[in-house]
């Protein structure tokens, strides 16, 4: 009997993870392979192809309606990844030709916090919402909008870069060559480097000190879990600039929820509570205490499968 | 022989301006009544269908498809205007439900910015675009924003309040209870603010100081023609803060073009020069030199009904 199933990918900077999804989510088949360590892109196509081949046998390749991909800087219109700064290749890389190419099913690729958003719209937190925002707090901070229904695009495919917005006029350097992007200060990073400043300055925090240069997030986190303030400040200041900004973010798409996503958002309250305080507290009066800040409930890998392959259908 | 036509109501703070609209986007008969100097809006609406139905019997009513509303706070998802400022009526005016009532006509209400992004994407400067921001430079900072071709109203009707994104942290009071929104710069009443601060400040233009408290931007605007390094000045930091924020908003929905209408819109290359300038330097790199900065072309009553009407088909 035959089934339609798509296959979701979500290229991330270390590893490459694969599910073969139904109609109504059911991850039935999935798996990873590294996505460094390949002499090139037709390596990596290559390599890809020949993991999936197993999976391919063991559904039937000619039940797989199509593919869907999410990556690092992935356009939807060109079908090309350009310039991504986490993965291994420099350049554009059209993506969605070399897959169909090598794999010969038809392929749709997205950038993946957009991904992550569809994902969250058919299967997650965001399920019958026409209106909302998917932030990813991951090494950087990503954006997927969401406005009527549709993935916000852009009439280019590039929009939602919602981690390049100025948050701090004339603050920290960023990557992308300007000052003060959300992302330096909100986003798995953008902690640790505010820890890194607070440290230079006040050293007053023997539990972090020791820690100088080996800082993380996900250190921080447990910090502040054992109660220790200055981790715990550390999150309210990232919260009040993560709030703020989407406050006025808020003002331009008013959606019904903004839902956070990747490494960082499994901080819990640590980060959501003083997020959605400096939220509220920056709000235009009819916006407040309407929109739900809330975490994703989907585990992190299957939201960007699921979304991915939400793209087929 | 029938015809199908549209009633487009553009509702101001000082004037209601109508037209019947037909399906090209000509206006076959327009006219306007005071909004101001009723004793209710039940006599405004009143007053409003005496005042239209010569019009009616001009075209034949059964000939108007639907009326199509711009006003200040006007929802298209409730049928009401909420607590416009600059409307005589206060609180929440379920105005779709009044004029049914009183006309007896399909009406529909968006708010004036969305309306004017409508004209503009029919019969104006977006003609054939999808992805679009439609800025309003009157007495306050009123916004449209088109993504996918359609109005982003937001989950409630209240998306596109550009107006009050905060341009600058901790800055000017505004009407809204808020600090440093950015209709406290770039507006009629903004640059206004801002030459009044200077002169407080700098005591340096003889020209201008002769005029404190009697200053408009339409006198900035004379000045400037008339080369006043002062009154150009007053443009470029206008253009300053609102190139920034135009800036960020661009990372959000990677527009084609920004369009600016209303009175400082008028105002030529000396808002125009300045606010490109600076909304190039603030973009991110994948959005540079590819987002127009043009000036409406339509006449601004006519974009305010031809969109109003717009909502009728």
């Amino acid at each position: 009997m035959m089934q339609t199933l798509a296959l979701g990918i979500d290229i991330g900077g270390t590893n490459t993870a694969f599910g073969i999804v139904d109609r109504r989510g059911n991850i039935i088949a999935k798996g990873s392979m590294p996505t460094k360590g390949h002499a090139s892109i037709h390596h990596y196509i290559s390599a890809l192809n020949d993991t999936l081949n197993p999976y391919f046998q063991q559904v039937g390749k000619e039940n797989i309606l199509g593919i869907g991909v999410g990556a690092p800087n992935g356009n939807y219109y060109t079908g090309e990844i350009a310039y991504a700064p986490n993965l291994p290749w420099h350049g554009v890389i059209p993506l969605v030709k070399l897959v169909q190419e090598n794999i010969h099913i038809k392929t749709t690729v997205t950038n993946d916090a957009n991904a992550a958003a569809i994902g969250e719209m058919m299967y997650g937190a965001a399920k019958g919402m026409k209106d909302f925002i998917l932030v990813t707090l991951g090494t950087g901070l990503g954006s997927g909008f969401v406005a009527n229904g549709q993935i916000v695009y852009g009439h280019d495919g590039f929009a939602g870069e919602l981690g390049h917005v100025i948050a701090v006029r004339n603050g920290r350097d960023c990557g992308c060559g300007r000052k003060g992007c959300l992302e330096t200060y909100a986003s798995a990073t953008g902690i640790v480097r505010t820890a890194e400043e607070w440290l230079l300055e006040r050293n007053d925090s023997t539990l972090l000190r020791a820690m100088t240069g080996n800082i993380t997030a996900k250190r921080i986190h447990e910090c502040a879990e054992n109660g220790d303030a200055f981790a715990i400040n550390l999150f309210e200041y990232t919260g009040q600039i993560l709030g703020q900004t989407l406050a006025d973010a808020i003002a331009i798409t008013s959606p019904q929820a903004i839902i956070l996503f990747g490494g960082l958002a499994h901080c819990g309250k640590y980060l959501l509570d003083p997020t959605r305080m400096n939220m509220e507290a920056n709000l235009l009066k009819i916006y407040q205490n309407k929109v739900s800040l809330i975490q994703s409930a989907l585990p992190d890998a299957d939201a960007a499968i699921l979304g991915a392959s939400a793209l087929v259908w």
